[in-house]
């Protein structure tokens, strides 16, 4: 079986985005719009997205999220972002009992500036607890560019994280959109987001505090793993443990879009914690024309890394998946 | 010859640093204290540490700057960042003409948020037409670690990049401190510059209205070599020309500390585009328990990358430099 662990609902009917235009819009204002999606609407989306695209590269199931990019946890106030993350994550969460063998649900969770992490835990135990999702997406800077909140590692954060670990559901770190003129969204602010973060655990105890806390570091871990020597250094100058004890924490996804990077991030990361993903349909759609197949075509790379073993791809593939999202062999058992 | 074209007087004697502190302490009073140091403190604080390191390591010549994790510019207000800044500069002028076989000088700029950068071109003239310097370190954000400031590609930046190429001296795209407690200095904040500036150079114009300009991108050009697909791809959706036409204008560094980076970077990034470099003595001053060497001797990585030719290395190591810095042929003549 082939597990993606990364794909967002990136292709809802346009009804979603022009709700949340309305609701930005209302700020300060009571919004009590229901969003008013068919079934047959949702089906025609996935059927024609991220379903074909699926049986196209022969995958079989995905971990599907809300919109990374959507989340955008920077406009209004908690109350905006509470509703807005229930609405997303039950439209998610149709799709999913739609096409309940393809798909399986990921929360995005209710963050937003200045306040309390928290307050996330709610929307979190409703949606593992109450709809079966498995895994949460957590933004690592709810500003959407300006970085003013806490670093991952900081104890404001521990009340979610006590919560993760109880509910034993992984988190994505995966910034949203960003609002800084400097930061392109999937092209910088998404790497920085996963860079920062490898870097902020290598400086913290956070995972003596958590020993089963699981964090996935999505987009191939941003800088790092082409970094490595250079964060095997920094740790070592600050006298801090080999950075490959973070691995009993810490996975990356394979979401990097040509060959060489690839075979860079299997030699460098044991492959014990490396998770299969692509983004689909996600940051760069289009068919590279001196290939001809998809950037985000991310299955054919795994199979050409040279000398790669079966063993490790099956660790790629399925087994890792089933090792950090401990949910996911209850749901899949549901399902077949 | 091998040149390392990134190197920092970051083994100045602690007088430095003692003005330094109390010049921003004084922020708002009159502040005109001399920096006192003998050339004899100079030439131990260099034997002892670069140049020391440049022999061991069989490199001959290093283009050398002030610190970039000390440019600070955010600390005061634009009167503070130009007289540190002349004052670094300053310094650094004085190790070359000490050492002027060995180090070849590179400036800071008298950046400042808020402040036009046109206030730079001052600086910039008096370093390379009054003391030799052959080029810049040019800061992306002047508020460690906020981003506030107006992207590089920002009309803002035009008036020095007249200057840049009326004088014929690149600058390397290098950000200086973080005092943001999300961005670790060299291992985030460094890193997501250089993401950072590639991304921003995709989006623009910048190098049809400025043909000629050239900017290197160190630390093996943060994340982007290993997403070179994503790169790529993205450029290609937005309509964008092919990310190679970048490479006209853009060079990146070899400041990635293990071997399988640079393997990567030398495969992806033409040799045309790649120049030799260390940090040395900078990011990270270990040597590798593993190893026993240094992670920042970055010779041995380029000399070990599978099927290197002598024509690549040559480029690499000196003929590069001399297309990117035009004012090093000339200079080293002299020096030679």
């Amino acid at each position: 079986m082939i597990i993606d662990i990364h794909g967002h609902y990136t292709t809802a009917p346009t009804q979603l985005r022009d709700w949340r235009l309305r609701q930005i819009d209302s700020a300060g204002t009571p919004f009590n719009e229901p969003l008013v999606i068919s079934d047959d609407e949702i089906v025609e989306t996935i059927e024609k997205g991220q379903l074909r695209l699926q049986r196209d590269r022969g995958t079989d199931v995905t971990l599907f999220s809300p919109t990374a990019g959507g989340m955008a946890h920077h406009f209004g106030d908690e109350q905006t972002s509470v509703q807005w993350t229930r609405t997303v994550n039950d439209l998610v969460k149709r799709v999913c009992d739609l096409f309940p063998d393809n798909f399986i649900p990921v929360c995005q969770i209710p963050q937003s500036p200045g306040v309390d992490p928290a307050n996330c835990i709610d929307e979190l135990e409703r949606c593992v607890n109450g709809l079966g999702f498995i895994a949460l997406n957590l933004n690592p800077d709810p500003t959407d560019g300006y970085w003013t909140g806490p670093a991952l590692t900081n104890k404001a954060w521990y009340p979610l994280y006590e919560k993760m670990v109880e509910l034993e559901v992984p988190a994505m770190i995966h910034v949203s959109m960003s609002c800084n003129p400097n930061f392109h969204g999937t092209g910088a602010h998404y790497l920085n987001g996963d860079t920062v973060a490898f870097m902020q655990f290598i400086e913290s105890e956070l995972f003596k505090d958590f020993p089963t806390l699981k964090f996935v570091i999505p987009h191939g871990g941003g800088a790092v793993p082409y970094h490595w020597g250079r964060y095997r250094g920094i740790a070592q100058d600050m006298g801090r443990p080999p950075i490959e004890e973070l691995l009993n924490n810490v996975y990356f996804d394979t979401c990097v879009y040509h060959q060489r990077g690839i075979d860079l991030l299997v030699d460098v990361i044991a492959a014990d914690n490396i998770v299969f993903a692509s983004e689909m349909i996600g940051a760069v759609r289009g068919v590279d024309e001196r290939s001809g197949r998809y950037f985000d075509d991310t299955k054919p790379y795994i199979d050409g890394v040279p000398g790669i073993t079966e063993s490790d791809k099956q660790k790629i593939f399925e087994s890792n998946a089933l090792k950090v999202y401990p949910r996911l062999k209850t749901t899949l058992k549901v399902t077949a």
